[in-house]
């Protein structure tokens, strides 16, 4: 049996296990799922050793534990390292699913769930691949796995596991699924991605909540005042006036936006798709580029005062928001945050108290588009696929691209298979059943190839 | 037995049952306590029995009920209207209460409850003076009582009754104790209130909420847009940039304006009470000016995107705020909500769409005085407290005062014995045992001199 046949043989196993993987709510943001999480942890370990794993543990960090596990088959050979993560995203708002976040449905050949497509979905194809090529001997490259819980979180302890176990973790290249292709039509490799910095910030005014008739128009509002601070953030431009922000944003060449700008895209089918009557962000760009390879500001959460039904004549004490700029190279976020720190103290009214803590960041990174393993990715879209996949830039973030780059000298190869309309991190995520099983089958491909051009 | 010692006598009875009834949760903004609402107007309707009113009705809206109560003595003497509200504020956030907002408890001599003061505590007085001056044959004046549950949700329901009862409702002058005065030892007698509009605002952006990474930057974000509108509603000076918003704003005389500066007023104490290091207002206006005689905007609640525990990078689909403008002599409220809705439309930007919902509103007012009333408040006051009550300005609606005026053609004397620092509508709201009983004992007072200035 070739492996191509195993996998289409085992296709209905092959969703019932990412089903029961889904319906493990592994929030790694919020404390009273922990438990989840580590379940999830312990299934990804049983999956792996089932698939033929010869080695798998579940590594204890100080937060939730990374899954690792091996397949050396000749030393001599190379070695793929495979990174994903099987956390998830919070799931709310829970009333604007269809079905619950956690109990996975399929409907139109879709699966829908928290997680479906990011990154369980995504993740579990590489145990799936590596299964199939294992059960009909076609293992062409040693195999490793590094599956996390804390990506969604910012990864706090994945750094010290990497450096901790270089040597564990030798290998020839990583292999990450955790990004989007263009269409079904049109596959794509991901070879930029954004960095990022996410902030939380609170306002506070009066010590307690005031009665908004007997004190308002004297007392600052915190909301008022930091919804002013949120505004001064961009200009009329829609350039984030943060001094400095700019600094060491790589600057294209026009050549290269226009490269970039040569991937499909349809502003009518865009707006569509959101509902929206325009597009809005930096003057002077195009849509791709903003996304691409423009850095960015947004407001994640806000909220203070009352929120309740009806209306209470509240001047609050207190308000929050979590803000997030996206990075590009070569911005660094450990030095954006602490600009957005300053700025942010720097422009507070005397009349409130502010609190700026940074949440977790990433660096931005680009990925070599001239390297056996690019060739070896491009060649299995284009088998089965039947077409050459573009490279693009992504607006996302993928923070432990650069970290592997810095600690383990390697490259990635961004091989994801979601689409934009997956909706990751809202509600009714999804995941196509064609885009799994198409995924499983590249993913096989591209370890075929990348042992034959390596040789 | 005179009419102060058998308030002396029953001091405990008189607090015991004010505690009764501030143990029912009638908020009246939220369905889920209605019956609540319903349980708060039976035990009105028995106290004013007990205390000897001749009729009581509880008198269905469609809203909560109205409790209407009379006691006439002779049609020969004056009548005072006592106007109340037994429904209260919400009590979110819970968390910041040191004990429960619906199980009193007396601690410092002050009762903490949310109620305690507004206005509960407040109306509770006119049923207990009632109550003293029957049980010591010393009723001057004809009473009725319209003691409502829908003040702090605008009102609603009010209109109708009072337009359909205005025979029933027929008096001389209506006494509301809801304001507060300057200090216990500085009583003082609010002479003018502000209006209210109060607007929820829903500024929408993408139709489902998106991933901040692959959308941020060229989708406009609802929670930015949001606050840049709020931002723009006020100037650097303060002032608010609604089209027409000052143009009926009555501008006070100079010495006008310098009298109402005379009012002890500690900035020290304020800032320090508050713990602010500066108040924050509209340029070329005092402290008391801020809050009496001019206009302002307050956004009293905000939300959207994740509000959760820690980090989520998404791109909402939607932004709220709750917004309200305190008004001033003589802007009309339905004038200003328009003037909102228009402006607040006209300024979203194209990428977005609003929907602005006014919640309710009232309009302002000034009670004359020049009045037998309040020189009967005012005598009641140097009596009891040992000190002429100074006329305040008070930032406060009572929307009510002005209906009065309109539909029945009676003035209001505002005889209010709370504190500002009674933290209304806040966490810990209370109310001073002092103030409650002394506040009995100059109803009762004013009863009695309103009967005497009117022969």
């Amino acid at each position: 049996m070739t492996t191509k046949e195993y996998i289409d043989n085992h296709q209905q196993r092959f969703i019932d296990e990412l089903l029961d993987l889904l319906r493990i709510p592994s929030v790694s943001a919020d404390g009273k799922f922990s438990n989840d999480v580590k379940k999830a942890a312990d299934y990804i370990k049983q999956r792996l050793e089932s698939a033929g794993a010869d080695i798998v543990e579940v590594c204890e960090t100080a937060g939730h534990p990374i899954v690792y596990g091996e397949k050396i088959i000749d030393p001599a050979l190379p070695t793929v390292l495979v990174y994903g993560h099987y956390d998830v995203q919070p799931a709310d708002p829970y009333e604007l699913w269809d079905s619950p976040p956690f109990e996975p449905v399929i409907k139109d050949e879709k699966i829908y769930a928290r997680g479906a497509c990011d990154d369980k979905g995504q993740m579990y194809m590489h145990i799936k691949a590596f299964e199939a090529m294992n059960a009909t001997n076609a293992q062409a490259c040693n195999l490793k796995f590094m599956i996390e819980g804390e990506e969604e979180v910012g990864s706090d302890n994945l750094e010290t596991f990497v450096r901790e176990n270089k040597e564990k973790l030798t290998a020839d290249v990583i292999l990450i699924s955790d990004t989007a292709i263009i269409s079904n039509d049109t596959p794509s490799i991901t070879v930029g991605l954004r960095g990022l910095s996410y902030m939380e910030v609170e306002v506070t005014g009066p010590s307690r909540d005031l009665h908004s008739g007997v004190y308002g128009g004297a007392v600052a509002n915190p909301i008022n005042v930091l919804c002013e601070m949120i505004a001064s953030l961009k200009d009329a431009n829609g350039h984030i006036t943060i001094p400095g922000f700019y600094d060491k944003v790589a600057e294209l060449s026009s050549d290269e936006r226009k490269a970039l700008n040569e991937a499909p895209f349809e502003l009518d089918e865009y707006r569509s798709d959101l509902d929206i009557n325009e597009v809005a962000g930096e003057n002077g760009f195009t849509t791709i580029e903003r996304t691409g390879i423009r850095p960015t500001l947004d407001v994640n959460g806000i909220w203070g005062g009352y929120i309740g039904e009806g209306a209470k004549t509240v001047l609050p004490s207190k308000a929050y928001a979590k803000i997030s700029m996206r990075l590009v190279p070569h911005q660094v976020s450990d030095e954006i945050t602490d600009l957005f720190t300053k700025h942010f103290e720097s422009i507070a009214p005397a009349s409130v108290k502010v609190n700026v803590k940074p949440h977790h960041g990433g660096e931005p990174a680009v990925t070599p588009t001239d390297s056996t393993a690019y060739a070896a990715a491009s060649a299995a879209f284009e088998k089965a696929w039947g077409k050459t996949p573009i490279p693009t830039r992504d607006g996302g973030s993928i923070p432990i691209v650069s970290l592997f780059k810095e600690v383990l000298g390697l490259d990635t190869v961004l091989m994801g298979f979601g689409l934009d309309s997956d909706a990751i991190h809202s509600p009714n995520e999804h995941y196509g059943l064609f885009n799994y099983m198409k995924g499983i089958e590249t993913i096989a491909l591209f370890h075929e190839n990348f042992a034959q051009l390596s040789k």
